[in-house]
């Protein structure tokens, strides 16, 4: 055999007749290229006569009229969720997730949950020429065993938060979860292991600092949620004086290998930061737009030289995995949000989704692109479809707009990951959809079933979302109205009679906002309470929810038994978002002026209001109250309501039955 | 046969087990559904088991899985530039247009290039569920009739340029084409003629209103692009003081339907104006956000009434034609842009491609709703794969919410158009596109092969963009440093030497930008002169570019002889403009303050200027030089300069050979 002609090198793969775009730092290209794969590894990529002539391959694979480039790489995103696509959609992040997906999360994830959830995204991802994805959930285990199950790279993190988590009923739980997790996980080839700390705003400074400790212990990436609103930098500058960066840098975050999502309010200081401390950022324009967070400054990133790569976000707020919508409008957006048509080129976008994505997930040194050494995370894209139509050569980039600008993720036709094919001609060889599929319409006909019982009821929608406590059920009350001129004689009278003891007043400024339900005799009351100091200035202010069940009246003399159901929460949120939770079909708004006494008559107690409704101007009431669990105490209450009246110098006779929104409407 | 059982009314196609979305004003769903369709028009919409009742069909087709919708409405785009797809992309609106598309268009638009660009774009819509499209380009006939063979419906808009176009040499011949097309084609069943003044830009006043009186006349469609860049909207205030809108209303333009695409920089007043008017909107956000244009009020335009359709533009600027993802970012972006989640929401997005696409165009009475009497354009959409699931039946808007923001244009299965299927299965019925392709192949070869000679020279690369004009090819000149205290001596000397005659003086300040090229000996300067007038301060400006070929020299005594090509051109556009589509591979400044003095030597006419380079400081140089075609009356110039010196008080000796430039470098 003469000397210079060497047997060739046996090889398990060459992928022949490819545009191949390696994707490597002097972006070269081959066409027509060759890559040759032998076990996990990417052994060589060129010209593919080259190739053919040094490798012998057990399976040569015909890639003509296809891109061969380096699988893309979703930076965020929180696979399970894809059980929840669609579930609520165009709300506010807050309706939406504390109205919607904690609740559902909190009554069905569980283990089974996780692992269908991230076999169905699998599925999606390597349809869409996904070969890594980087996840934050619950039972990380779970996402870890599918994503393996499926052939799919997974940097995997487990989430850790302040309150209580489907995983954990506490953040130290969530820690010990988390260690042991990552120590049994650390050496797998496909699964890289990480720790998510959920958001600085969900967390705590030790938190923040233990799982940085954990991350950095360990040698794990951190994940992260950062600067994701508006608000969220607004409430850290009130809270601690500095934006959110330089707190959590305070926390000794960037000790570990920071990938931080979103990153949508940071100004250049921060960036500095980021970059400095080797933090890499998840970029993710869909769910920044549809949960209206904002625009990040994605190419002022860039020119600072942070690592910027592109995610999906969880497919709950997309509604998909799909990259290739990702990263077209990373490239569309930027140019948009700047006003400069030149910034984020295509090949600069789709280097985002694949090296510079690798480098801001800590995962450089294994993919990212096609060069010898680099594991075989490797996909085909069919650039011969009608939309993808013609093609022009003059400019050696112009394939990379055609990727970017113009292709579509069902034109992914093969995904290799660490040597192994996952998909052949659209066709999945680890993951059973069909299967999947059914599973979680399953799961959607139970959660379904789950919300429309909750929205029947104001009550059960009422306590999805707050701690609500139920009242007595029996009120007494007599509302007498009273002349302007006789309010000074009243008060006199309340405070000089031998029989009532004042045992503390109060002065109230009440708004009220009213919903009403038109399947629903409940009514929701909000309320501000604005606590009026005795030199007539804004004390405090109390915002309470009351659930007003419809009332049962009886009338003992001229004082009114209602029974009903009532049930008081403290309202954590705002109006608005109550509006848009609760969706009345009717509003109404009182406004009044509140004195109070609690006072005790004849060794009983009881409330004393004197209201001048404001809005609508109804008057001024006279209204006597008392709550009771006991129907035969409402009776003798009444009864002494109707002797009050006569001792402060009101007449029973001119007692309205009717409450305050009844007689507004 | 009994009474109250009566036969079922014969039709041609009845649709089953679909989901009827039917757009219509009560947003009326049926699942399971059915439509009815006889000859072109639908028949009757509703539930499947009262509609299998009712009618028996020749042709049944079931829908199982697939939501039954009205066909979408691309509201603006030009279909034949499918053709130029990819061609150039990342490049500034100007650079793109007027140094790629417009040259390219020069050279190779025809009928025959619009026939099969509209007929490729044909396939491409049908294949993503598009019905009915809105088309501004040249040779209008020609896309009237692809899409007429191709089954599609269309308003075809025949341009108007104020410039020469490729179907026109002037407005007038251009005015003549658009009445004789509309009259060719009005009573087509699928085409709606209509006329384009391109944009007010690109118009005179002229053209508005005659082209307004034409669609007037024929009662007929206006299609314009009116305020699509901040730019447009500054330039028309500084030459009318006014914005766009009233502008064009000022020229009668809305005494037609108008359909205007854009509108991305136009206020409330504005907005009213156009409502009051009856103008539709087409909104084109990936093209807005490629180019840079900016983002369209678009929830403030729904809030004033406006009738918003949504359009792909282009697809050289997008890059495809998918409806599909310009619904799902209308929805997404106007969410971003106004910081509230809640605009917008999917079904808003969906009845903007739809039925109020639809009133957009002004073909409401037609198209954009599933309802009896109303064309049969109906789409089917398979909403069961992978990334549309799961499907949760809670909120009837969910499906609305699964098609904007999950399902894909590749989801859409079968079209129909006026009664008639253009795709069953996938499968295109009336357009063949492997030929298609194949064309488009050869075509994209040209082009590329027209671009690549034209880039080879800078030369042909300026002819391209400005009328260049060349220059007297030999050039004499001489330059001699000159100390600061002899500046005043030498100034002196010219103005009282008897054989000098000062024929006009002039003053400039000139910066110079010289562009170089890595595998080309051209150089192009980019100069700006400032002439200064007698009181210091600057009179007016002049842009100007010169490519200068590679010089060869010749000494005659000390003056040089300088043989080179030389064309000079004003330069329209600015620096940004030229660095971006010249892509120079080495840039140089040069700043100086130019005395120059044309004067009559021994009846012989030279230049004489006083150089002061102030960047980079060079020092201060008097500079003679004039300029001939002829190679001996150069000879005879050379002597003459040297003598001049002498008489100047200058030293021939010390004359430098090398221009500034490559004093610089």
């Amino acid at each position: 055999m003469p000397q210079d002609a060497p047997s060739p090198t046996p090889v398990d793969v060459l992928i022949v007749n490819g545009i191949v775009l390696t994707m490597d730092p002097d972006l070269q290209q081959y066409e027509p290229g060759a890559v040759a794969v032998r076990g996990d590894r990417i052994v060589a990529v060129g010209p593919q006569a080259d190739l053919q002539a040094r490798y012998q391959a057990a399976e040569v694979v015909d890639a003509t009229g296809k891109v061969v480039m380096p699988g893309l790489i979703n930076a965020h995103t929180h696979v399970p969720m894809t059980l929840l696509r669609g579930l609520a959609d165009d709300l506010r992040l807050d309706v939406w997730l504390l109205g919607y997906m904690m609740p559902v999360e909190r009554e069905f994830v569980s283990p089974e949950f996780v692992y269908l959830g991230t076999a169905l995204a699998a599925a999606e991802l390597i349809r869409s020429g996904v070969t890594t994805f980087v996840d934050m959930y619950y039972f990380e285990d779970e996402v870890a065993r599918a994503a393996a199950d499926a052939g799919l790279r997974a940097v995997a993190a487990q989430t850790i938060l302040k309150f209580p988590a489907p995983d954990a009923k506490s953040y130290e739980e969530a820690l010990e979860y988390a260690e042991a997790f990552i120590r049994r996980w650390k050496d797998h080839p496909l699964i890289i292991p990480a720790v998510a700390p959920h958001a600085p705003y969900t967390t705590t400074d030790e938190i923040l600092r233990a799982s940085a400790q954990l991350a950095a212990r360990y040698d794990v990436p951190l994940h992260i949620h950062l600067s994701e609103t508006a608000q969220e930098v607004e409430n850290m500058r009130q809270a601690h004086n500095m934006p959110v960066i330089p707190y959590v840098k305070k926390q000794g975050l960037f000790e570990a290998k920071v990938i931080a999502a979103h990153c949508v309010h940071i100004d250049e200081g921060e960036m500095h930061t980021l970059k400095h401390h080797g933090a890499g950022v998840a970029h993710n324009p869909s769910s920044n737009l549809k949960l209206a967070s904002g625009i990040a400054p994605v190419a002022r990133m860039l020119q600072v030289g942070l690592h910027v790569g592109i995610g999906t976000d969880g497919p709950a707020s997309n509604n998909d995995l799909d990259m290739f919508e990702e990263v077209r409008l990373t490239a569309l957006l930027a140019k948009g949000a700047t006003g400069d048509p030149t910034v984020v080129p295509a090949t600069t976008a789709l280097l985002m989704a694949t090296r510079m994505g690798a480098q801001a997930i800590h995962a450089a040194h294994l993919v990212g692109s096609l060069e010898p050494g680099k594991r075989a995370d490797i996909i085909l894209v069919d650039i011969t479809p009608l939309h993808n139509a013609p093609r022009f050569r003059r400019d050696p980039h112009g394939v990379y707009a055609q990727l970017v600008y113009a292709a579509k993720s069902t034109d992914v036709t093969d995904v290799m990951v660490n040597g192994r094919w996952l998909m052949r001609d659209r066709r999945l060889l680890t993951v059973q959809e069909d299967d999947l599929l059914a599973q979680a319409a399953d799961l959607a006909r139970r959660i379904d079933a789950f919300l429309i019982q909750r929205e029947k009821s104001v009550l059960s929608k009422l306590i999805a979302i707050e701690q609500a406590t139920e009242e007595e059920s029996y009120e007494v009350q007599v509302k007498v109205p009273i002349a302007a001129e006789q309010v000074e004689d009243f008060v006199r009278r309340l405070h000089t009679h031998p029989e009532v003891d004042i045992l503390y007043s109060r002065h109230y400024r009440e708004y009220d906002t009213y919903f009403f339900f038109a399947d629903d005799g409940d009514a929701l009351r909000y309320r501000e309470d604005e606590f009026i100091g005795p030199d007539g200035q804004v004390e405090r202010v109390r915002y309470r929810l009351t659930l007003i069940g419809p009332s049962h009246e009886h009338a003992f003399e001229r004082a009114v038994l209602l029974s009903r159901s009532r049930y008081l929460a403290q309202a954590t949120h705002s109006l608005r978002f109550y509006r848009e939770y609760f969706k009345p079909s009717r509003e109404l708004e009182i406004v009044k002026d509140r004195r109070r006494w609690k006072i005790r008559y004849q060794d009983t107690e009881f409330f004393v209001n004197l209201d001048r409704i404001e809005r609508p101007t109804l008057g001024t009431f006279v209204e006597i109250k008392s709550r009771t669990w006991s129907l035969r105490d409402a009776e003798r209450k009444a009864h002494m309501i109707t002797a009050l009246l006569h001792d402060l110098g009101l007449d029973p006779a001119q007692a309205v039955r009717v409450e305050y929104p009844n007689m507004a409407t």
